[in-house]
């Protein structure tokens, strides 16, 4: 199966550090192509990045969705994923929701580190739209982030480690997810030093799309995520207006 | 004082009428001068609209947003409020959020009646996102929406109106809402019809917008409202990148 | 118009504290006249002299409240405030509820601020009864209370101050509010020392009042809030027994 | 041992029907003695009499309750409960909580049935206060409430079996509650009625409390139930004068 | 009345114990009779055990419960109590839940003081399946449990005093609850040394369920209580088989 | 891989229907094999069932679980799921959980479909001890039940889907969950007629416990999922007993 890899911020850099961990995590047979948003933020940390950002991830799934499988929105906190899920017909999972999704299977007091407290935050609220922070004991932050967001793993390495190390020790953490795109691979990396389950989101969602794109759920036809009706539209991109306004 | 109205949604007929409403609710004293979206679709009903005008209304305030006193994001469903927030130090307001904080202060039951069952998802979603969830014993929406936006009010009165009575008999509302930029005035207009308090965003944003200002709460430097480090960024218009990567 | 600020203790010093830092917030053209409650305690901290004064609070509404056009019940903590909206057809705001629906526009983590552990529970309680209390982080004490109530601003500014700050320190607050009616004004003079919005009840009451008369909300017909029907009654001051049983 | 029930309203003869059934109710060994409240509504539906109530089962209390082992503040929606256990050291119980809390041994999914809309609207706020409305699946209320409420029970007998059977039947209620004080006893005659467990508050508040003595807890010296330090007062009956500000 | 008290797990020792506080406890006219599950772990202290010690449960009380008034499910963490609920038509109570209803009447803020953090762990999850984890503020446990289980309760005595101290002066409990069957009687012994009250379950469950046969709710014929059809059951007890399938 | 499906009841016709479907729903290179409960009901049904199936999961895991890479606890409700977590390092995964989980993907508004209003009351439990009752708008059952559990997807097919399609209509389901293990495949062969996305537990079992193993987390050596330490046991089958007691 063919998966896209959508990076809604702008960094070339960061989308080849998450591509390399999604071919890393897949199974046999599962092809990952990458996309990076045409608009944006280098990185994405707060509301206004992540606002600017769903509309990113739209616009690129638009204009490369086509002939793939599912598809992946690899920014941990999962700008724009209900939207594109309304939109597209193929299954779609994001960072976050997939590391908490998975991590419901392995323990009932879950932890997620972050590079920065503005990460995050962000990070929290989205546990929270998705309805899936009723067993996040605790969003914990480095108080300072990374020097160049590429190369955030290698440079942070350490002190994710030591964070992590903390929520088993402080907050009775029974799983911990290292959140954020750019340090995909960490969590495998580490997991002898970390004595529980350690999950990122890149490898969970890798694993979730192939699982969900294997049972073959029919689109809906009904509800909220139902293909909306046309409606006419102005300003955005020649792909992402011509699935609004179907104009033609 | 000055208050910017931005719709959301590109169709100046609706600034029109919202910009109206808002002047016949506000204070002797206050100017409202209002400003249409840029980009995205006639009006807003679920979550890609609301992801794209997210976008806009930060777009359209960066724009539009010097030398006013305080802002309203002028579409019920409130797109880009939080981010909007974080990124001006003006006080803004939402339609949505302004009506349910207002009808926190009429009764404990409350119903939003919208016009279509897709809004009243979005507005439902909104008002958990705020937090505000916790009094709404219901939201209804009409079987089918208005043939012209711009004159919905008009065209859906005797049916809107009937929904907020099912709403009392029904559901138990004590105060009712009319969700819906569009539809502004209505709630004033069909009080006596209606056998509880009712409220329209357009009115309730515009004397919340005026009690914030004139309280003058000093702008947050800590915390997740806190103006965000400047990042570089790309794609985006002059305005709106110049306020986030701040690059002379 | 006319606003009536009732002070549900009996200290006369403490109405003329909150009086004058009302008359200081109201907008031009507000006038606020004040009442103090017949009986009940000096001044009200636990749940026995929240329970006395919630009926003095009605008590002093049917003797004052002819010709308002809306009340303040003004202590925090909002004793009688629901029953006050069941009996008496003008718009009544509290200030606990006043200062948390303004907070609602300024933050996403909210913590009060007490002059006493006692208080603090109390705050604590009339924020989960106003189903208000989602976005409190933090409520907050002193380990003594002031000497004097009627200077207890004076007497307790620093710590109050300090206590603030380690609010947003060590809770994250993003929106401080400075609870109990004596120390009213604290939070405008502290603006320049907390660096997050911080508020106070009194301020955001008279506000708040002012914007819900300006809506002119109908009273309602149905609802539990509606004016409940007569009922034979015994051993009530008069005016007030004349608004329960009716009787001629 | 001895229990002293206060009829928080002015009604002798509810007094009377709650007394009695109280006293059919107990273990031998317990003698019940009644008090009336000194002034307030007939009876109470309403949060404008409940606020009145509290007070006055405050003075009740303070009046009646030297030498008793254990107190019922004996209204359904126990007004003044809380207040009583901050103010006195012996065990107090209330109808409704004691009703609920029995019910939680005996199903999970629990009805109340009411004599009026009101009460019912006050039974359910009566419940989220004691943090036991998680298992409350309805409130029903009867159309319209008694012409005499001393003998409201024979009164209404048939219709609130008839909705209790409505509440297994539509709602899945796996106990049923009758509450209201004034129809203590209903829930005995009518077991052979209503297929689940059926309670109502008077029986339920006899077995507590007698359980509580029993289990003689300490009164607290911590917390928000410790009784609080003396405060001047005014204005009140001379025994709860007393109790609160013990100038001698 | 005849209550019979069932031990989940097989230590003999800990049955004598907690049948020796559970008639104290008692009033006069209460006899206690006492069993020992037939297979389990010497105690309980995780869902593996609890699992094992549910089927115990319902095992013990199918062989000797004949001609018992009500029963007590006599392990603190109540395995298999709604079970057996289902199974039996007789009042039934477990120790947890007991001292939970309980400690609603004394205060607003409990804490459990758990033997280790396994049993912690359990506690914290039972009191959630009874939807009783509303007040509960912690669950303390001390860092080593008993050597000997039958002797913890003289073992533990001055650590889980200590512990149950740090739940008032750091968490603010207005209750403690002491956790666990093999220490039933400490709660009554401390008594002096706590400032607030304090609980154990044997002592509240003994009460509780006097209360509850003196009540005399009728058996459920309706909703999830009833008494299950019979079905084909293989490799039971026989007593309990014969409960399940009925054959003859 | 090899994954384990444990059928907790003793029918072995029912697991010969759920491992039939298990391995027409999974990948390429996946073997399934299959076991069933030594001891309980024939199907399961309520809290009695569930108990005695969690104890006999446990027995079953522990006999047949060599060896293989992950498990299947293979009956929705899925009882004994976290205590065999607790027992077994290798993935375990749950019919109904899995449903769940894969359901977050796809839609917002959930709703499960049962075969008898009992087994409903079982699922809803379920859902609620696994933190994933947020979504859950309704559980649906048949107003009767198979008369051959073997034989239940066709014997219950038409009424199933009917209650599947009420779901959409009545209750807004936007994921629809066909819930019980007898009924496997029947969602696959169902989706034409039904217009929303429809899960069983068994096809999504399979596919997350494979994503679940090729992540290969390592498992806890802290925290309540971590192997309990060794317990003296009695009563217990020889594989189960050594797994608790460790004796030689």
């Amino acid at each position: 199966m063919k998966l896209l890899l959508v990076n809604p911020n702008i960094s070339t850099d960061v989308t080849e550090v998450m591509a390399a961990e999604a071919r890393r995590s897949a199974s046999a047979g599962t092809e990952i192509v990458a996309a990076t948003a045409r608009f944006g933020a280098l990185y994405i940390e707060n509301r206004v990045e992540a606002a600017i950002a769903s509309h990113a991830v739209l616009d690129a799934l638009a204009e490369h969705g086509a002939g793939v499988d599912g598809a992946i929105v690899s920014a941990f906190g999962d700008p724009g994923l209900a939207a594109a899920r309304e939109l597209f017909d193929i299954p779609i999972v994001g960072l976050e929701e997939s590391a908490l999704l998975i991590a419901w299977t392995l323990g009932r007091r879950c932890s997620i580190v972050a590079m920065t407290e503005r990460l995050g935050t962000w990070f929290r609220e989205a546990a929270r739209e998705h309805g899936l922070d009723g067993r996040l004991v605790s969003v914990r932050a480095l108080a300072a982030g990374p020097s160049d967001i590429a190369r955030a793993k290698d440079e942070l390495r350490d002190r994710l480690i030591a964070e992590a190390l903390k929520a088993v020790d402080e907050d009775g953490a029974e799983v911990v997810i290292l959140g954020g795109g750019p340090i995909a691979g960490l969590a495998r990396e580490a997991a002898d030093q970390i004595p529980v389950p350690t999950l990122d989101g890149v490898s969970c969602a890798v694993r979730l799309a192939e699982a969900l794109v294997g049972l073959t759920p029919r689109p809906p036809e009904r509800g909220s995520f139902a293909r909306p009706p046309a409606k006419p539209a102005r300003g955005l991109s020649s792909p992402l207006g011509k699935l609004i306004d179907r104009a033609p």
